[in-house]
């Protein structure tokens, strides 16, 4: 989707990815198959392109240095992504910058954690320092601490935070340039998957927050991209607790919770990214409707789909949805595999028809 | 801009283009490189797709059928496509279906030119019947006729019709899939050029037209895509004359007088288009802002130019606009190189925004 927007723009994007059939493979005519956290790859891209971004948090900073010496500007830059891609750095940066987290901790060996969990009332959340996405790697410890079962890699791989109970989660996303030119989106509602894990739903804007609290999550999320010297597209994940907005973690990329701007705002997530990447001014991020919802695709099973026909179903129950189809070549259970957006005046009716439209989609 | 839509909808594009460089192959993977008009190319294209669209009006018929005979769908469809063919041929479809049209007459040789246009009052237009574009393939005739210069082809490939002369030049987007579901697009006023030959700026909606006109200028394109059994996507365009509103001509495919629609409606002419042609239901077509404009980015030169610097002054100009640059390899001076869209809530405003853009984009 970054490179759709950045081919409106009329530039040339250069792919890298090992998997020929990967999603940006299959709409830009050019591209490196080689694995996309290679060297060899990443040198072979570098040469060929002014600017480098990136789609996931995992490509490493030792790569982004590599791309930058072989002359291409990288965005988010490589400082950023060794905080990014390090929970425990953003927790500290956040702190440093006074930006409200949850209370935390580094652990030297499992003895610490069982000590930490005595000090704030017998329950923590044990996170892994890096790599963790959608549930994996968070781990809810509670007392008796001998029955939880810990981890094979190193305490040190890990880090222990106070469990904060949370009502909602919110989202922002934020763009800044290199001139620091930032952009702010509208605070929205992630509501997540039964099992809380994975991003279901996404409200725009997040109902029944008062201006305050909208413009202190916006303040927060303004804050966090610059506590990490971020340059580029910044999807902010919030925890509401009664008043208090407390910062979760933060994306370096279009985030899953910025999909409703395809087309529910004044610019896109994607073109704000390229923008951002291209050190053009932000784009307007006003909403387009007063109402605007996305819902995710989630794989319900294993294995292939009729995708003429879900479309149709979905279309046929609901004309005014945009279906997004990421074209991943294989369905595995709960992968997310595209989203609908919904535009609409009223909350309750247009969440209604989205999720119906995504129940005709699947066939259910 | 078609192939991109179609691929957020998880569709796999084939282009058939000669050129390697050509537009559509900048954002697909998979091209055939055989001419667009070829034997050859469109049995090849045939063969490998469920559904063959097109991006221009010259497509033969015998072509199409070629494409149906080797097992595709094609959309628009041979009839519909040998009547828009043939200016002539429109003429008839639209005033035998009761539509508004000037007086017009075939020709069998040049001697009926003049006698034409002295019943007419001494000033007709002569109409090439096939391929004419952008005032190509369109004459003024004015007596004394002997100071005409004819066309160096057969009368017969021409026809005569009564000069209107015309207040403004409206345009409507129309679209119909195979069920005969059908989107009507808000009317808009579409100003040419100096020299009048070329779409120059977009205004959606049309301003200062009574609902009346606006409605029967719907009415009259929705008649027209039935008049020429169209499924697929249309723009109708239309001269206003006074209260009177006339048929100009059909285009059977997205249109620039419908490029406005991509940043500034509920749904975009090209995804219309693909669900037209996939046979879903059409979207909203709602105007997402009071105003809408859209300046064409013609090539003021031969040559090239800075695309990065040209993108920066425009943006810094107006941080709001979209620019579309389809990444033709050429500039021609004329050439319709790209668009910018600006959605506004202030005619005056809006549209002088949008020129400054475009001042700025080509350094003026």
């Amino acid at each position: 989707m970054s490179a759709q927007a950045a081919q409106r723009l009329g530039l040339t994007v250069l792919v890298l990815d090992g998997d020929l059939d990967c999603p940006a493979g299959q709409v830009t005519p050019k591209q490196i198959i080689q694995d996309w956290d290679s060297v060899l790859g990443t040198q072979a891209l570098a040469s060929q392109v002014s600017v480098v971004t990136l789609e996931n948090e995992w490509v490493t900073p030792e790569n982004l240095r590599l791309a930058m010496d072989a002359g291409a500007d990288v965005i988010p830059g490589p400082s950023t992504m060794a905080i990014v891609g390090d929970k425990f750095k953003q927790r500290l940066a956040f702190s440093a910058s006074g930006l409200p987290v949850p209370r935390f901790t580094s652990l030297s060996n499992w003895d610490d954690l069982i000590k930490q969990s005595t000090e704030w009332g017998g329950k923590l959340v044990l996170k892994s320092r890096c790599g963790g996405y959608d549930g994996y790697g968070v781990k809810i410890v509670e007392a008796p601490i001998g029955d939880v079962q810990l981890p094979s890699a190193q305490a040190s791989d890990w880090y222990a935070e106070e469990f904060i109970p949370f009502d909602r989660e919110l989202a922002v996303m934020v763009s800044r340039n290199k001139d620091g030119k930032t952009s702010v989106y509208p605070v929205v509602e992630s509501r997540q998957t039964v099992d809380g894990h994975r991003c279901d739903v996404v409200i725009a804007p997040a109902p029944g927050l008062s201006v305050e609290q909208e413009e202190l999550a916006q303040r927060i999320s303004l804050g966090a991209v610059d506590a990490i010297g971020g340059i580029g597209l910044f999807g902010v994940e919030l925890f509401l607790n009664g008043d208090r907005i407390i910062i979760n973690e933060i994306a370096p990329r279009p985030h899953n919770s910025g999909h409703y701007t395809m087309d529910g705002c004044r610019t896109s997530q994607f073109e704000q990214h390229i923008r951002s990447v291209r050190n053009l001014p932000p784009g307007a991020t006003t909403l387009l409707t007063p109402v605007v919802v996305m819902v995710n695709l989630l794989a319900p099973f294993d294995g292939l789909i009729d995708l003429e026909s879900a479309t149709r179903r979905a279309y046929e129950c609901c004309p005014n949805i945009h279906l997004h189809w990421y074209g991943k070549t294989k369905m595995r259970e709960g992968r997310k595999m595209g989203h609908i957006n919904l535009l609409g005046q009223d909350l309750d009716e247009t969440l209604s028809h989205a999720l119906a439209a995504r129940l005709a989609f699947w066939g259910e």
